[in-house]
């Protein structure tokens, strides 16, 4: 009788291991549960969808549940959720609408995702009120901006999601106004690039309320207001995006262990504490490059990688997951900003480094090259080894130059081996000494 | 007394030197001696000049002479020619105008740069045959086109400065015809990234003649017409970009070492073989990053650099001057071209490698995301040890992608470890998989 491989979650993780477990084995049975209807969807094209840059929100499902079942021939069920795992006897309990039954695996596959946080605020429950984490959110949002007139909305959290929400309802002709109770936007991105963001925001008309604590929504059924410490703000619309905790419940109930981090704790080939049980993407830890330690970064691309090297390993293909550098980039309007590795200077001391950091701004283009634009690039270097710790670049396009510096990290560079780095040049492109360069040229001056 | 430090040249390399050394030592005596008039200019934004894109030549001049010499205490002399290098009296003859002159120098960089390569064509001499390799040339050519009313004009040589030309003429309404000798252009590229440009070239307009050898020019004083080995073609004004040659006469002639490519042999700090004489820039060779040989690609970035490093080595502080990918980067109409490392085949295999494949397309950004485009990329990796030798990209967007490979090669990455590598993802900037990660994937794929 054929193995067979269960896969719990029809996302990036869960699909990619399906995928590539059946493609490296077709004898394997590979069966996916999804609790929902949607299955391998970029949950990233969401504000672009609400946006009304994707016209339709199936464009953003990658490969479809059809595709997966007749042309991967994955026995994907969806509607499905395990209530349990039962590591021992080798088995999970799938509850669908029609039935609860128990399914055997030879390898189990965690791949539950996060959630998205919801606080305790008061009102959470009005119409309006929306976390966006899902495609049925999403859908509702859309609909919710689309069909009625609204004027104002308020945007909780000042993260990625909240920002990239901002650009989205502000394209609707809506006012918005975005809380952070933090001094500053993107916190992970650092302040150098936190304040060229938040001046661009104000710029392109979001009412900007940094350190400001929302204690809840108020209305009669529907939204109406947000209400803060002193005042009450009117509100049509409200997204909470205070970010994701990942989804565990079901792994901790098994006895699977977590990590430092609250997520599943995971080997370099992504298994937990019992050996034939893997765990990948949103709910799982990862290694992190710089520091050595487990992280959660909760992205789409560690959940696809992980998921891959998961579905070879299983196949007996014995495939690490890969560090992560925590790289992310996001557009705010018309600025791209971008982060990877330590940029906090506090972060860094924690992990055992003597930070020393530069910002400088440089052109993204020669000086005298028509549409130039201004790039503000960070790198972060430990003092005594010079090894490179991290970086961050903002600015109206070369975000992506983002690339170099984590490639620079998953190398374990040296802030003079990145300036010695032979990088493209020409006019239309870059400087003769691109920015990253430039920046690692005046930081290495700083470490001498 | 203090030190003198001598540099013949006064563009990248020699500028850089002299700018470095005399901000680490201000005591020491900087001399530069420049033929010509012009000083630190952008040679690589001239064909923009000619297009139109820059209204200024001088505004291609990154730091006037002046600057230099006011600002910097630089003794920079214009029009001042090295006609003569003696390494044991540690002398060199100059030439101005007014007086020919001995002078003495502790410390020597030759500096000389590369002339565009002329080749025995016959009525190179008529008016409206150009080569553009330096600012009166530019001035010439941009004046030649904008004052008279020319509809025909023909481009030798397919390399970036025939290319980049063919896109300044034809932004002036000229029919332009590009004779290239070779199969393909853009050689260095390898063929998957040219055989894309050529479709665009022909798309823009542009009628291109491959595998055509040129025979020469004619014309009654002004040129109208390239021969060709059997037919003749109407040309209002030609632009012979077949490439440059080092400027060494005046090394060789003083006895300093030329090595395998034709231009000046230097150690890693850019000394020759006088300890106290060093070269630079577009003279001199460099070592290759993948092959550990001496190169000769003479490009801006590896010249400013070497200077840097020189102009910090004479001042106590041994700086190496860093080794070449050969990284290159082009524009080419609305296409983006870049390279780096080894790219073709052959050259990987005389240098030692078992040399493996791909060429991958893949989108710019999510699927769904508008505005996306397509991008080519080609990676060679070594069969056996799965080190990463090169590659290139091609595309109307994300050419700069090519960094990531370039620090990759830097590195020493295996393919593998390319994979792994933790690169930027949001929607508007890169699909979950960046197109680099993609054909690292395949190549891995491959390799297996």
């Amino acid at each position: 009788m054929a193995d067979t491989f269960v896969v719990i979650g029809g996302d990036a993780a869960g699909m990619s291991a399906a995928s590539k477990a059946k493609r490296e084995n077709p004898e394997l049975e590979v069966i996916v549960f999804e609790k929902g209807d949607w299955v391998s969807y970029a949950a990233c094209g969401m504000p672009y969808y609400v946006k009304g840059d994707v016209d339709d929100l199936d464009d953003l499902v990658t490969i479809t549940a059809d595709e997966f079942r007749d042309e991967r021939d994955v026995d994907l069920r969806t509607g499905a959720e395990v209530v349990d795992i039962d590591p021992d006897a080798q088995t999970v309990t799938v509850e669908s609408d029609e039935e609860t039954y128990e399914q055997s695996y030879d390898d189990l596959l965690v791949a539950t995702g996060a959630n998205a946080i919801k606080p305790p605020f008061e009102g959470l429950d009005l119409e309006g009120v929306f976390t966006i984490h899902n495609m049925d959110e999403a859908d509702a949002i859309e609909d919710y901006v689309t069909e009625r007139d609204l004027e104002t909305a308020a945007i909780v959290g000042g993260g990625y999601v909240g920002i990239e929400m901002a650009e989205a309802l502000s394209e609707h002709g809506i006012d918005v106004d975005l809380y952070e109770m933090l001094p500053h936007v993107l916190q992970p991105f650092g302040e150098p690039v936190a304040e060229i963001v938040e001046d661009h925001l104000r710029e392109q008309g979001v009412n900007l309320h940094l350190e400001t604590a929302v204690s809840g929504f108020d209305g009669d059924e529907r939204v109406e207001s947000v209400a803060l410490e002193e005042e009450t703000v009117p509100a049509d619309v409200v997204i909470v995006g205070v970010g994701v905790a990942p989804n565990v419940e079901l792994a901790e109930a098994a006895g699977i262990e977590l990590g430092p981090t609250g997520a599943v704790a995971t080997d370099e080939y992504g298994r937990t504490n019992y050996e034939n049980v893997y765990a990948a993407g949103d709910c799982a830890e990862a290694r992190h490059v710089v520091t050595g330690e487990p992280d959660h970064v909760p992205l789409a691309l560690t959940a696809n990688r992980a998921g891959r090297a998961i579905g070879q390993t299983i196949t007996g293909d014995p495939t690490p997951t890969g560090e992560i550098a925590g790289t992310a980039i996001v557009k705010a309007f018309e600025l791209g900003a971008a982060r990877t590795g330590l940029t906090d200077e506090e972060q860094a001391e924690e992990a055992g480094f003597d930070p020393v950091s530069v910002t400088i701004s440089a052109a993204t283009r020669a000086h005298y090259y028509p549409e130039s634009e201004e790039l503000s690039v960070t790198l972060l270097a430990d003092r005594e080894s010079g090894r490179l710790l991290g970086g961050s670049v903002v600015g109206r396009e070369g975000a992506k130059r983002i690339d170099t510096v984590a490639t620079a990290l998953h190398a374990g560079m040296t802030v003079t081996e990145l300036q010695n780095a032979d990088l493209a040049y020409a006019p239309p492109f870059s400087p003769v000494w691109d920015p990253v360069l430039t920046a690692a040229k005046v930081l290495s001056g700083k470490l001498e």
